[in-house]
């Protein structure tokens, strides 16, 4: 099935803002096995959005248009999918309806300019939107499918995944159940991944397991994609898949499907009682930030304590040691730390930066510290890659090195991003 | 002139990286007076390439296409756009020479499959990429010009500004030049900007000063782009326009084109010879992850104290004031976080978070104080929107009211953004 995106509206076209919708849904049909051929960006213009619907409407057999169903004069999506398909446009007693319960559910009152919104082509099929007044529809341009959606990121993503991917998946004659499974690891490059899951999907041999990876340093998410006849059918292939790809990726694999890092960790603290305290450096915060904020942080994250100058730092935590960061002081400052804020645990990561202005083999030498009661694990780890990329790395090898310590897995694991 | 933007390559067409490359042209275009009228967006598949350039060259006066000049098999555009021409494909010996001694200063060798990056249309102009290896090259298709370039971003972006931007205004015959002059502001909402600005443009009544906003929560970016027979044109132009936009924002401009909130709050204390000490809670780190990791701000950076339980935060700094967030405790704990490190300034954020789960209404109540040697000043304010909405508007509230502090401006002036 040939899919197509139109993207509609000005504030896209003119780059105001940047069009994370396309490749959401991109993505979403993606994780379904259905594969977009073509996108198009047009802006707020009748004849342009003709032009793109009438394009799309002879390539395609669906096609998405996102946007320009808002109640105001440059929302046109509705007025031109009707000239493009030679049909008027018609009130919409039943979207009318809808909206008018959804103000008063709000105690709002509906404006005039909001009936705009539900004037649909003749002969269009309702898509519902239940959180918002804009009115999905679908209909026939050419010799496409046409699914109308609204701009707005969450009213787009309700209505593709309960609406639009159903109905696509029903066009595409493909009546399988399909599952996707996720896997979230940090340490190995996208290469190294792909070369380590070399061939996993040949251990379902009908290619009904397909594998994927998406990078965003310094994370990487391997993604199986799995059809089946149903549920139990796809449990049984995904099985021995999940399996060999949780051994190939061994203790690198953080976090499954919608879990995180930092719920990981927050998770393993919670179940025995522990509370966290972080002392950072460079990073300055950026490690707590990525932790404390989280719903049911405020039980475990006790106390954070932050300086560039590590003369400060030992001086905020009242030590007399060496003026040097070594794992030696690593250890000394997240023992301090542990100790004077009374937590179970307590991460420290120290870096020692490179002198001189930014370049890309800038680099940072880390020395990281895990104490609990008695015991203290530590690691050092040199980085390249201009300031940024350090300190995206030092923030995630800090979390990282904490979860490993917390499940029980060892700290100084080589990765593929640091130099010795 | 008619412009169009062709996106290439699988990893934006299933949206596994986000387009931001096609936002950046669009705006930088959009900064010099240029509009795009349409974008595409295409795999790396041979058909949809050609199709797409064909179409592209019968509707449009210039075209820029990002991607598919890179080394390996799936790096189409060259062979493509020479197809598209119906021309040849040939060895430039100049791009093969420009490659070899890019490599050489490296001290890395050329590996074979490079060379196919010297392989361009025949008649094709060379745009020169001195940090890549990629060629960017202009040629004819269909009644367009068509503008080739890498995609990797740096080197698009420094193409785009260097090569590409002043050959299109030389092709749209406005031999004009050109400024983008931009304002940073926090504490009102667009439609305000918009609003108190109505008419500045009018101030020069020749239409060669356009406004713009990008808005980007907290902040919103005013833009003003001008044009004028030259530098001294453009600058009796802007002077009044300037003025005038300053006086209307006035105290919410924070900061001016490339500068930024964190730099202005830098510089005025690296002037004064200044340090700073920071206590969160709910931000947890954010604000100092704003500040602290800048070059330069190792020297002023003192020290910073995290903590989500306000008991925790008394105790870390060694407080016996009531348990309770308010101005009052908020300037205790500023001024004994200034205290204890000997810091010039310290800023102390506190927030009173809603209880319950996460919903559009959701709030928290903020107290901050700055203090100096002797002197205290502190506001509250209350937020709705969200965990991360009050999150991310307390930190920019917080920073904001350091630098109205730093400038001897009023700390409590009210925002758009508060609730009282």
């Amino acid at each position: 099935m040939l899919i197509e995106i139109i993207c509609t509206g000005d504030e896209v076209l003119t780059g105001k803002i940047v069009n994370t919708n396309f490749s959401h849904v991109s993505q979403k049909l993606e994780d379904v096995g259905l594969t977009v051929r073509w996108g198009t960006t047009v802006g707020d213009d009748r004849d342009t959005l003709l032009d793109a619907f009438r394009q799309a409407g002879e390539r395609a057999d669906a096609v998405i248009v996102n946007g320009g169903l808002g109640p105001t004069v440059d929302d046109l999506s509705q007025e031109i999918a009707a000239r493009a398909a030679g049909v008027e446009l018609a009130l919409s007693e039943e979207w009318l309806t809808t909206m008018e319960s959804y103000f008063l559910r709000r105690s709002r009152v509906m404006s005039a300019n909001n009936k705009k919104q539900a004037m649909l082509p003749e002969g269009a099929e309702i898509l519902d939107n239940p959180i918002g007044t804009a009115c999905g529809f679908a209909m026939d341009i050419g010799r496409a499918r046409f699914f109308f959606t609204p701009g707005v990121p969450r009213e787009l993503r309700r209505m593709l995944e309960e609406q639009i991917i159903p109905r696509l998946l029903a066009r595409s004659g493909t009546q399988t159940a399909i599952r996707l499974k996720r896997f979230h690891s940090y340490g190995l490059g996208e290469s190294h991944v792909d070369q380590l899951l070399n061939g996993v999907e040949d251990l379902v041999p009908d290619g009904s397991v397909k594998l994927g990876f998406r990078a965003h340093y310094p994370q990487i998410e391997t993604k199986l994609t799995v059809r089946g006849a149903d549920d139990a059918d796809i449990e049984k292939k995904l099985a021995p898949v999940v399996a060999e790809v949780r051994q190939r990726l061994g203790n690198f694999i953080m976090a499954e499907d919608d879990d995180s890092l930092e719920g990981v960790i927050l998770k393993a603290l919670s179940e025995r009682g522990g509370s966290l305290s972080l002392v950072e450096s460079f990073t300055s915060g950026q490690i707590a930030a990525r932790l404390a904020p989280l719903p049911g942080a405020e039980k475990i994250f006790r106390r954070g304590t932050l300086a560039r100058d590590i003369g400060e730092l030992w001086d905020a935590l009242r030590l007399t040691i060496p003026l040097e960061i070594t794992r030696d002081s690593a250890e000394a400052v997240a023992e301090a730390a542990r100790r004077q804020s009374g937590a179970s645990h307590a991460l420290a990561v120290l870096i020692d930066l490179d002198e001189g202005p930014d370049r890309i083999d800038f680099g940072g030498t880390i020395c990281l510290a895990i104490a609990t009661e008695g015991a203290v694990d530590s690691r050092r780890s040199r980085i390249l890659g201009g300031r940024e990329w350090v300190r995206l790395g030092a923030v995630e090898l800090g979390l990282d090195c904490l979860r490993r310590h917390l499940y029980g897995l060892p700290v100084t694991e080589r990765i593929d991003f640091e130099r010795t």
